[in-house]
């Protein structure tokens, strides 16, 4: 066995990942060792209460109550506390400290990520969180690293494993929305209160981190538009299959050219529709997949297990590699870009394509009324679909179903638009309005 | 504009990838500049004869036949010219000078990758080699850093685009594999000499890299077990889709036990049959995807354009970036790592499942004459499919085709039961063996 200079590195938190970061350190220390070229020695883990239960045994002796006494001399602290306080004080302490720091926080990342990245380029530390993003998957460093020489252009990620499995259940076993996400709760892929992800608050964290780094530019995550899923209903589920797409909840990054001409970012997230034959649609259950469309690169895709404990521990433990071997070679560590300072677009400033439902008056003259109200305001059609939806009962007219497909339009444009279809006397209902993303 | 110390980079090659290199370093200079912390100078592109048609127009000055002289005070060289001599030597010469490679060149890191590893740790310089697989798709890196705490099982790769081009129009179109071919050569897709692509000799330069990286472990070319497609037949491709499964050209890279317990490493290229609902089934045309089935991390995938000058240019400016990342940054490069030094295993030590088809006699008796072969070597069967091939004229009896899938069985085991099935007497002919690779 090999002598390396031991790193000492401190734990934050036991939860389903940190109990797996210990499992897999004591399985393969000696191999993780010599791809570092460096001891990897855990001083300690950082907990709440040492009596807790855990879903992998920690040694008791490593169990400590005292998390800023465990910073103090460590060189690579690992964060996985989750939430923003303690975790962001704690990790400013580390990174005052000297150390590097990982973390698979992306809810503080999303917030305070100028500040932490800011304090890790002050004293030559870096901050590492490739599992902050889509669990296992590697998504950090091809962004920062592989994908360093091309411009990307845009990213369309699912990056939500909860909401995933509830759409492709809908969309394949024809559940309903409540039926799919009993069905995630029970097994574990939802948390007792599934807000943050079903209204997608999940999503727009990642959303925030991803176009920070595609972009070079620090997108706060209140600059990120977010519609959840709770809307969706089987209806449409079923429309869109009929029409050739399926639903997915997407975090959309995208570099823009405003209307002065000017380059911004938009960061967003919503369900869209996506083409069957378009490589997300065949991201089923809780996959996680983000696919790039880079201008030298082309499409990328990058496919694999956005959560789990054992799955994003593989992610923290990548990290602890790297920062490890940082350690052996010196020098500072790579700071966080944000020369590219681009304008945050609002979402009014979005252009996408449409799918727009409408209940109509099935008599003669409606088609070309609702064709008025798009030319109106600008936006151009591009398909429509109509089928009668009821014959009408007595003293009643007969109702059509108006499935309009557009060109890209601008979502300010496409909000008027369906208000004044709302308001028009041929149109009994806008019965769905969903965006429209990936090409076919 | 910031001000940076410059760094001299020396381009070697101006194909269509060299030449994409140029035009995006001329288009994007400044911005990469801010992303590395470094200026980016090109200080010359070494090509054999200065008046030769390019693919992008290079500035005349830039341009000199004079190799050797241009390395000389270059910080970065970029080695585009393929083929083993004279690359290998510029490379060690460049190395030897101190200054970071990098290089598209698969061929070469396939053959003389351990000797060019060395030089750069000797030095204490770098060797990057991302556009080497896989063209555009990051993969090395995720392999190298992102996955360094993890252990990777297995690795499925359709990393030629020619052949998966090829194939996928069998599988879509019904084209004969003759027709196929003839569509990607008139495409571009295929070169004019296809053995390289057709052969497996270019997959199975990316098996032996692809293996040294994730197995940390020298794998030389000549293990790497080698079937090209050439063999592939419409029908083949047809009882394949017919059976659920479609036929892809794969380069595999494995972890194993061998019969004694002991660790090893397998890497080989052959077609096999992919069961429908893998991802790897629905890519498509020309694409390129690497398959990652880690301990910790699950199953991951990573796709994208696999050939394309400006694609693979994405994937050595992504390159250029991280090597001056490190210049501004100092210390060594990062080692190639082989302290994992497994034995590799030959072909025959490898164990998959298989399809067998049989055109037999149909006759009582065919069935269980066939299973006994099966049951002497040691080959367990799972499914036996049987269809009526002819009735037969007058005089002759009656054929029938059986399909035979096995459990999993080594290849050893599995080739005496071919040849014993060859000589029974029932068994007109052996008309099909594939393996099967990738979970249901």
């Amino acid at each position: 066995m090999i002598e390396y200079r031991n790193l000492r590195v401190a734990l934050l938190g036991a939860g389903s990942v940190g109990a797996q970061v210990v499992a897999q350190l004591q399985k393969h220390g000696e191999e993780l060792a010599n791809r570092a070229g460096a001891g990897i020695e855990l001083i300690g883990v950082a907990v709440r209460d040492i009596d807790a239960p855990r879903t992998a045994e920690i040694p008791r002796e490593l169990l400590t109550t005292d998390a800023e006494g465990l910073i103090v001399g460590a060189d690579i602290v690992v964060e996985l506390i989750g939430g923003l306080e303690p975790a962001r004080t704690l990790i400013l302490e580390a990174l005052n400290s000297g150390a590097d720091v990982i973390t698979a926080n992306k809810a503080l990342i999303a917030t305070h990520g100028p500040e932490l990245f800011a304090a890790a380029e002050q004293v030559g530390a870096q901050l590492f969180y490739e599992a902050a993003v889509a669990g296992a998957i590697p998504i950090i460093r091809p962004l920062r690293d592989s994908l360093a020489g091309d411009q990307v252009h845009r990213i369309l990620g699912i990056v939500n494993g909860t909401t995933n499995y509830i759409l492709d259940r809908m969309d394949l076993e024809g559940q309903s929305l409540e039926e799919a996400l009993a069905e995630a709760t029970a097994l574990g892929y939802a948390e007792a209160d599934p807000t943050a992800d079903i209204e997608a608050y999940d999503a727009a964290q990642k959303a925030a981190i991803l176009a920070s780094l595609a972009f070079h530019t620090s997108v706060p995550i209140e600059a990120v538009y977010r519609e959840g899923i709770t809307a969706i209903t089987g209806e449409q589920v079923e429309a869109a299959r009929r029409a050739g797409y399926v639903i997915k909840l997407l975090a959309i990054c995208e570099r823009m050219i405003d209307a002065d001409g000017d380059a911004g970012v938009s960061a967003r997230v919503y369900p869209a529709l996506v083409p069957r034959a378009h490589p997300l649609a065949a991201v089923h259950g809780a996959k996680n997949a983000v696919f790039v469309e880079a201008e030298a690169a082309g499409d990328l895709m990058f496919y694999g297990a956005g959560a789990g404990g054992v799955e994003t521990a593989s992610a923290v433990l990548g990290d602890l590699v790297s920062a490890a071997r940082r350690h052996v070679i010196g020098g500072p560590g790579i700071a966080e870009s944000t020369h590219g300072d681009l304008p945050i677009l609002p979402i009014e400033s979005v252009t996408t394509r449409y799918q727009i439902s409408l209940l109509v008056n099935d008599q003669p003259g409606v088609l070309a009324a609702v064709a008025t109200v798009f030319n109106e305001h600008g936006v151009s059609v591009e398909t429509v679909h109509q089928t009668v939806s009821s014959l009408g009962a007595e003293g009643e007219s007969a109702t059509a179903t108006l499935v309009i497909g557009t060109h890209e339009a601008s979502e300010a444009s496409l909000a008027d638009t369906v208000d004044a279809l709302a308001s028009n006397d041929t149109v009994r209902a806008v019965t769905s309005v969903l965006r429209v993303e990936g090409s076919e």
